[in-house]
């Protein structure tokens, strides 16, 4: 699995045997089962994950115990309850597998360590982050001009295979709407 | 207003004279006045923007020529069409003047020469974007959870006098409801 995180890092930043293995030093292999959290709601958020194989949901649970799902991860993707993780306090948010799952993880102090000691590895969070902000920018702009049969349509279009693999309850727990509307558009 | 700058990016990283020299040699000032654009669709996006003084805002304009407020920004934080500026594509956003409005910009060029030329500021770039990032996810959040009302009322807990300068229609266009909604809710 480590393979599949040099290839994702090496599309941004080339690098040696040596310092490939410098950056697999901090992080640590884990597996989960469908169902199972990597994180809940007032955890103390230890990690943030590299997807190397399954699908996780980055989720808000509201106070009427609604789900609101702010993000999916499969292979190749990061999660994690970036705030908590970031400014180590609780998690506000959850981690949950809609299937069996592989990641690679680290710690705060890891990634700090990570940017210390290889300026690339700065570079490549750099870009990742710029990417991920770009996302978020465009999924406010999606989520203030389109309609929900609109975002679906986008969503198709931009991770086909992503749509395939999540069950649509989900898919709507994504876009804001009840399970009941997303099935009136597609009957 | 180079001051200001230095300010900002000394609550992340300490900077010597001759670093901070440095850096704002990648800088240029410029001054716009009220209802004047930086950036408009279709534009070539050169500059990415810190604001020193006044009021921006950066906008989605649909089909149908309604305005979509994707963010504001005021004295100490950064405005442009990151996408388009960031991959060198044509504009998609525009970024108008709310207020006569001082920044100061930079380049892709100057961005990556930053980035290169001084390991601190890839630090400082990583570290403002992480909270972007953060910012993001949190307003996602917040539109798939809150009414109208509720983002309201958030939006004035977070930044009141960001709400005290900036228009209620163009507050309308940045929550996603029509003038009138926004009338009702606070007659």
């Amino acid at each position: 699995m480590y393979q599949i995180l040099r290839e994702h890092i090496e599309k941004i930043v080339p690098l040696s045997d040596e310092e490939f293995a410098f950056v697999a030093r901090h992080f640590t292999a884990r597996k989960y089962k469908k169902h199972q959290f990597l994180v809940q709601p007032g955890d103390a958020v230890k990690h943030y994950y590299f997807v190397v194989s399954g699908l996780l949901k980055l989720v808000y649970t509201d106070e009427d115990a609604r789900q609101h799902i702010v993000s999916f991860a499969m292979k190749d993707w990061w999660e994690g309850d970036f705030y908590a993780f970031y400014t180590q306090t609780e998690a506000t948010l959850s981690v949950e597998c809609l299937e069996d799952t592989e990641v690679l993880c680290f710690s705060l102090q890891d990634y700090r360590d990570l940017c210390n000691g290889l300026q690339k590895m700065e570079r490549f969070f750099l870009e990742k982050v710029n990417f991920g902000f770009l996302a978020a920018q465009r999924r406010i702009i999606s989520m203030l001009t389109s309609s929900a049969k609109e975002r679906y349509e986008q969503l198709i279009k931009q991770y086909p295979s992503l749509v395939q693999r999540v069950p649509k309850s989900q898919l709507a727990a994504y876009l804001g709407v009840s399970r009941e509307t997303l099935s009136r558009l597609y009957q």
